[in-house]
C-alpha cells in the first residue's frame, strides 16, 4: 500500500477527494492486478477499490492485498457510485466516451488528472529496479551468446527469432517489445521491422530489443559489424558512442533532465553528425516500455534517485546505414554513488562479427 | 484505397466532412502503415494525409500508396489544420486531453465517431482472410507438435515457451497474445498466466495461444488431459464439445450474432453447466485479438460473409479445473457454403497426452 499512500499524499497536496484509474498499466502498478479489465477506486479516505469483471475475480484476490475486490461489468459506473465531491480521472487515456459515461453516472465533479500516476511510477523502488536489472542482465547475456552464433548468411528474421528465443530460455517471461534487427541498409531506419534480408560481410548490424521481467522492460540497442568495419562506420559509430557516454555520465541524481539531451547532442554536434540523429534522446522505462520522463531539450524536471531510463543516439545515413548505442540507466542506484547504473552492461565498442 | 472508399460511403451516409483516424490498429487497417506514431485525416473529398513523426518517414512512404505523408511532430495540430465542416474523431479510443487539444486547434465541428472503422473492419477483405487462415495454420501445427512433447514433468511457462518457439519457427511473425497454458486447478482460472507448476498425471491441461501473421491474430483453445481421463473431466469437455460445435453451427451468412450465444448457451444449460461458464463465447479476431463483432444475448446485428470470429465456451470449476474449446471461425468463406470455416482445424476431442 505504499504506492497508495504515495499517491494519497499527492492527491491532498491538489485538494482532490480521489483518483479513478482506468489505466490498466497504473491499475497493476498500484494494486498488483495484471489482468486486462479493470480500474481502480482511490479516495483520500476510505476504502481502495478494484473493480473488474468474472473473469479476473480470482486473480484479482490472489493478486492484491488490502483492496475491496468488486466484480461489476459496469466498470465506469461501478466506480461513479464511489466518487463524492472532486475527483481526478485520468483524462490523458480516458478516452471521450467512456468520460463522458463517467460524468453522466457521477455526482462527483471531474478533472484531469494529470499524469499523476504516472509522475509517481517515474521514480521506481527496489523492487522495481531488481526487476529492470534481471530484465536487463537476461538481455545481455542472450545479446552476447547472439553474437557467438555466427550470423552472416542469416536473415534479420532468423537473428531476431534466435535472440528472442534465448531470452525466453534464460527466463524472460516475454519480450519487452518487437524486436528490431536491420542490417545494412536497413539500419539507417531507426526502427525497422526485420525482413527476409540476408547479413552479408560489411553490414552494419543494428539489435534493439529486450527482455520483460514481472512486467518490467529491458531496451537496448548495440551495433556490430559483419567482418571489418569501413573507415564510414567506423566513423559514426565512434561519434554515437561518444555521445552516448556523455549522455549516460549526466545521469546524475539531481541533475536536470535536459542536460542529458545536451550532452549528446552537443557531442554529436562538435563531431558534426547532429543532423542524422534524428529521433528522441531517450525515455523513462519500467511497466511500460516508454514512459516518463521523455528526455528532451524542454523538459524542465531533475533526475531523482531511482529513475531509470535509456539513453539511445543514433547516426541515420538513408541508403547507406545507421548506428545506435542504448543502455538503460538507474539513477543513483549504485552505493556510494549519485551517478548512474547502467543496467545493460555489455560493452559498447564496434564488434566484429562473423 | 478501396477500404478507404468503403469509409467515405460511411462518411457521405451520416453526412459527414471527413474522419480523423488516431487509433493506430485503424491507421494501419486504412493505409498499411505499421508505425507507432500516426493519424490519418479522410475527408470525404480530398486528399488522404497521414501524418506520423520523423523517425517514420522512410517507413511510411514505403508502406502506403496514394496517401500524402506529412511529418509533423504535433499530429493533433497537423490534422486539425486540415478538418473543415463537421468532422468524426474516434471519440472511443481518443483521450480526453488529445481531443480537446483537437477541439482548440481545429475550426471544424467535430462529432462523435461511433466505431465506424471497427465496424469496416468487421467483414474482411480476401487478403485479410488468407492472413487469418495462415496464422491459424501454423498455430493449430504448432499445437499437433506440442502434443508429441512428453509433456508431464514440465511446467505451465515451459509448455509456453515451447509452444511459442514452435510458431515462430514455422514463420509466426510474433505471437499473438500471451500464451495461456493452464494445469490442473489452474484450467479453472479463465484467463491464467503460466507459472512453474509441474504438469501431472491425472491433470486437465488448457492451453489458450495463436500466431500472429501480417497484423492478424490466430486464437485457439484446447484442453486435454495428462493420462487417462477422470469421468468429471470426461463429462465436462463433452458438454463443452457440444456447446462450441452448436455455436459454431449458428455461424452462418445473414444469421443474428445473439443466435451464436443462444445456441452454444442452451447447450450448456440443458446439460446443467451454464452457471460455471463465467466468461463472453468468442469475438471477432484480425488486426486485434479481440475486436468487433463481440458475442452477446443483446448484440443485434447479423453474421456478413468474412466476418471471423470466435466460438469459446467453458466450463471453470473453482479449485478442481475447467475445459475451453475456442476455434477462430470465418463466415461463408467455403466454396458453395454459407456457413462456417474453421480456420483452428486441429480435434476438438478430449486428447489423452504424456
Amino acid at each position: 500500500m505504499a504506492r497508495i499512500e504515495r499517491l494519497r499524499t499527492v492527491l491532498r497536496e491538489y485538494e482532490l477527494d480521489g483518483l479513478v484509474v482506468t489505466t490498466l498499466v497504473n491499475v497493476r502498478y498500484l494494486t498488483g492486478f495484471t489482468g486486462s479489465n479493470g480500474a481502480v477506486v482511490v479516495p483520500v479516505d476510505g476504502e481502495v477499490v478494484l473493480l473488474t469483471d468474472g473473469r479476473y475475480k480470482d486473480q484479482a484476490a490472489a493478486q492484491t492485498s488490502g483492496i475491496e475486490i468488486v466484480v461489476d461489468r459496469d466498470l465506469l459506473g461501478g466506480a461513479a457510485g464511489r466518487m463524492r465531491g472532486c475527483w481526478a480521472a485520468e483524462t490523458h487515456t480516458l478516452s471521450v466516451d467512456a468520460h463522458t459515461e463517467l460524468v453522466d453516472l457521477s455526482e462527483a465533479r471531474i478533472v484531469p488528472g494529470n499524469r499523476l500516476v504516472e509522475t509517481l511510477r517515474e521514480v521506481k523502488d527496489e523492487s522495481e529496479v531488481d526487476a529492470l536489472r534481471t530484465a536487463c542482465r537476461i538481455s545481455v547475456e542472450a545479446l552476447e551468446w547472439l553474437w557467438q552464433q555466427g550470423l552472416v548468411g542469416r536473415t534479420e528474421r532468423q537473428i531476431a527469432r534466435l535472440l528472442e528465443s534465448r531470452m525466453l530460455e534464460l527466463g524472460a517471461e516475454a519480450i519487452a517489445f518487437e524486436t528490431i534487427v536491420a542490417a545494412g541498409e536497413h539500419s539507417a531506419i531507426p526502427h525497422h521491422e526485420p525482413t527476409d534480408r540476408l547479413l552479408a560481410p560489411g553490414d552494419l548490424l543494428k539489435v534493439d530489443f529486450g527482455a520483460r521481467v514481472d512486467g518490467y522492460h529491458a531496451d537496448c540497442t548495440r551495433t556490430a559489424v559483419a567482418g571489418s568495419p569501413a573507415d564510414w562506420q567506423r566513423e559514426i559509430h565512434a561519434a554515437v558512442h561518444e555521445s552516448q557516454a556523455a549522455g549516460v555520465a549526466r545521469c546524475v541524481e539531481g541533475g536536470a533532465v535536459a542536460d542529458v539531451n545536451t550532452a549528446a547532442r552537443s557531442s554529436l554536434e562538435a563531431a558534426g553528425w547532429l543532423e542524422y540523429f534524428t529521433t528522441g534522446l531517450g525515455h523513462g522505462v519500467g511497466l511500460q516500455i516508454h514512459e516518463d520522463p521523455f528526455i528532451a531539450a524542454k523538459h524542465v524536471g531533475r533526475l531523482e534517485r531511482r529513475t531509470v531510463l535509456t539513453v539511445e543516439p543514433g547516426i541515420y545515413l538513408p541508403g547507406r546505414g545507421g548506428v545506435r548505442i542504448e543502455d538503460t540507466v538507474a539513477v543513483g542506484t549504485l552505493k556510494n554513488s549519485n551517478g548512474p547504473e547502467v543496467l545493460t552492461t555489455t560493452p559498447t565498442d564496434l564488434l566484429e562479427i562473423a
